[in-house]
């Protein structure tokens, strides 16, 4: 049951909780609180020393269909809609039972933030790329740590629930079911400062231990060009190895090989970084991408992810975003001092053409003919959704990054149902064994739309919490054939 | 060990072979083929009635480069160039391991089959969909029996290998190595009219199963929308039981979503049919595809497949493939009667419209069009590569067929080395497991060409069965912890 017990001094230390929890982002903390909210004592584990894993570098902003901020606008828009736009950004990859559960409680997912522990959201709806009406919200800062901060205030605090850092899930403890031969969880091995514990839980695991873009060893099995040569805007901790344990239980994955890029990095930053803060919110609804080599436009600035990526993928050298002074105002990061020196400002179209080796006349043209655009309200070159407070790209200094993709999101992982249950190669669900967030795959089939990993995992995060607590695994004792 | 072991009067019998083989298609046979000429006594075995697996349904055609076809008919190809157009189809998402050990032993696969087992091929070889030159050779009578056949009728005088039907695989048998702690493969358990066997493989197992389009259950956890209402190309027995048990003792997938449609069948015929061989030989090449509701062509007839299958998907009904009597001369099936009543011969263009409800002078001028196209050798509409002998549609009777795709090809599969040696999840050789061809995933990525599939058999296919007669799993006698 553990490494360690061929070594007689070093015993095993055995506890009993009701639930563990694999990981303390957005998935695990909403899971972690709805279980103990039900009375269950809770371990929380995650294996770095800060909790929050990728969600504390996530932008804040999730999805919902139904809020009173679309009604407030006249957004028109339904469970439906947002499923097709799941659907068609995923190229119909997405399993419906886990987008319909998740869609048709979006709104209540994010008033559940607002209710249990404070979140406050921005009136405005910001309409983010594949998305076709304005339905995300996004969080004062504009930073998951709007979220994860308060849960995390409220959790710690609660007599049920003990959050462990530094703590990493080894392997799993397994049983027999007596009447049917299948192996239910039983519990975790857990190791901290080369300390081993095994943990039974009686009501059973939740895995939300997220997705394993830093994981070049595994990510490029599945895919092979996203090798050494990629980089990943993933915190170091977002690894597969409790993926790779719950295939070695029988778990079945799905979609594995569907790995998103996120095409608002920098190449001269590491990590996620500051450059997506001004793509997201400025360069690319009010500003323009462009290569270098032609000095012009080449891609849909508010198209999906993959396409946006994959375009400049191909050019094979990094591409530019740049906005004006004006579209800069709308940077989710409103210091832009913060950005240098990643982000570059021109006081001429001159000056960026000398920066970036582009051809001045060329880059006017293409500056001018956006405008035009933007004054006409449409974009006839790349079918661009302008925004209303669009504006022509006059007023200097412009701002300009330059553009990379990095491996940013794992779409696939292990299925589940719609219980958030884990499913077995042989098509059933694995008793004790739940999972929620980036970990599962299937929620957003081959590629997924911006902030609905928020609504993924907190959503998801619930049900697997109240699944777990209300769980009947066994009856009371029927643990005693756990060996320790 | 067995299902049966609980009932003293059904004493589970236990055999001892070398290897066991599962699956008699291409890659199994030449899996048992080399195994046994290196001396090694082999048991291969196939649940279905009939050996041959889907590979007796296909066209017998085999990519290869450097022939002396090739070199007779002064086309210039090479490995790197093979290597690209695979990659190409595959969205870089192939093994390039797995391609260069395969393609760089192209020609080679090819001979062998010739010299082995007087396998003829014509001298002229076929530029298939996606490939850059013609490279792939055709057997004599366009079928996967003129390979199949042969191969057994050798294999089944040898007397060191055991050929055994309706034998089921029901799951492996393992032991730990007391050194390492990992599980090796010790044989399987299988199952024959209901009685179980287990065999144990003294120097290994290789999996030649095939992959599982005809598994709606597995394929549609993995691609929703390729559920109850998609058909399949593949014999019943394509199914995923292998696969599941090989997940179960931790062998890694890759790429189990990506799963290829046939653009060629027809919704008229159940299975493979016979439409895909009028389709690949004549309709495609010396033909058109068009869209009933226009009248009009919409996609290059000898795209890739997924291109093409996409393209119809998108379509939402069956689209229809026509060439003239000219062009019908090179459907691989010559009998053209066979493929009666799929196939339907027209008198006039009028003929052809009031069969699939066509604007008769719209279909006039797209004919017209094309016939110009194939005048001027140039499809600037669709980017066709016209043959040289390619001619205007004008000799009645005209011949169509209706198409709609049906699930032909997993690309995903277990995970391999370039030694045909199954992955494990922690990155390892499973000891004494070995797999080659569709069971298995990497080597065509996202999208599979025509004709790579037998040259994937085949070759690794061999390289498998040289390896496990070769592989020095464990010393004689340390089978004594196997129960059975």
């Amino acid at each position: 049951m553990s490494t360690n017990t061929n070594n007689e001094t070093m015993q095993t230390v055995t506890r009993r909780v009701d639930a563990a929890v694999i990981g303390s982002g957005f998935a695990g903390l909403s899971a972690a609180y709805e279980a103990a909210k039900l009375g269950k004592r809770v371990l929380l584990i995650d294996k770095m020393p800060n909790p929050g894993g990728n969600s504390v570098m996530n932008a804040g902003q999730i999805a919902a269909v139904g809020s009173p901020n679309q009604e407030k606008a006249g957004i028109k828009d339904s469970v439906e809609l947002m499923k097709q736009d799941m659907l068609d950004a995923g190229v119909s990859l997405n399993h419906p039972n886990l987008l319909e559960k998740m869609i048709s409680q979006s709104w209540d997912t994010v008033k559940w933030t607002m209710t249990e522990f404070g979140i406050q959201y921005r009136d405005r709806l910001t309409q983010m790329g594949g998305h076709s009406v304005p339905r995300t919200l996004s969080t004062m800062n504009h930073s998951g740590r709007d979220i994860i901060d308060p849960m995390l205030s409220k959790i710690q605090y609660m007599p049920n629930v003990k959050l462990e850092m530094k703590t990493k899930f080894e392997r799993f403890i397994l049983e027999k079911n007596d009447e049917n031969g299948q192996d239910e969880v039983a519990g975790i091995e857990v190791s901290h400062n080369g300390v081993t514990q095994d943990v039974i839980c009686d009501k059973g695991v939740i895995l939300a231990s997220g997705g394993f873009s830093a994981d070049i060893p595994f990510r490029k099995i599945q895919v092979p060009t996203f090798g050494e040569k990629v980089m990943s805007t993933n915190q170091p901790g977002a690894t597969a190895e409790v993926i790779k344990e719950s295939l070695k239980i029988s778990a079945l994955p799905v979609q594995l090989s569907h790995i998103q890029l996120g095409p608002w990095t920098s190449p001269d930053e590491s990590g996620f970084g500051l450059a997506p803060f001004f793509c997201i919110g400025a360069g690319f609804p009010y500003g323009i991408i462009i290569d270098p080599d032609t000095s012009t436009r080449f891609v849909n600035e508010l198209g999906n992810r993959y396409e946006r990526s994959m375009a400049i993928l191909k050019m094979c050298h990094p591409v530019v975003c740049m906005t004006d002074s004006e579209g800069a105002k709308h940077s989710l990061e409103k210091d832009l001092t913060k950005l240098e020196p990643t982000l570059k400002a021109h006081n001429s179209i001159e000056e960026v053409a000398e920066e970036y080796g582009m051809d001045p006349i060329v880059l006017r043209e293409t500056i001018d003919k956006y405008n035009a655009s933007v004054a006409m309200g449409e974009d006839e070159d790349f079918g661009k959704l302008l925004r209303e407070d669009a504006a022509p790209l006059v007023k200097f200094p412009f701002y300009s990054v330059r553009l990379w993709p990095k491996v940013h999101h794992c779409m696939g992982g292990l299925h589940i149902n719609s219980d958030a249950q884990v499913m077995h190669v042989d098509g059933y669900p694995i008793k004790g064994l739940f999972a929620a967030g980036e970990v599962t795959g299937g929620v957003h089939g081959g590629d997924r739309l911006g902030s609905c990993a928020t609504l993924d995992c907190i959503a998801f995060g619930r049900i697997a919490g109240k699944n777990v607590a209300t769980f009947n695994k066994k009856k009371e004792g029927d643990l005693h054939n756990v060996a320790t």
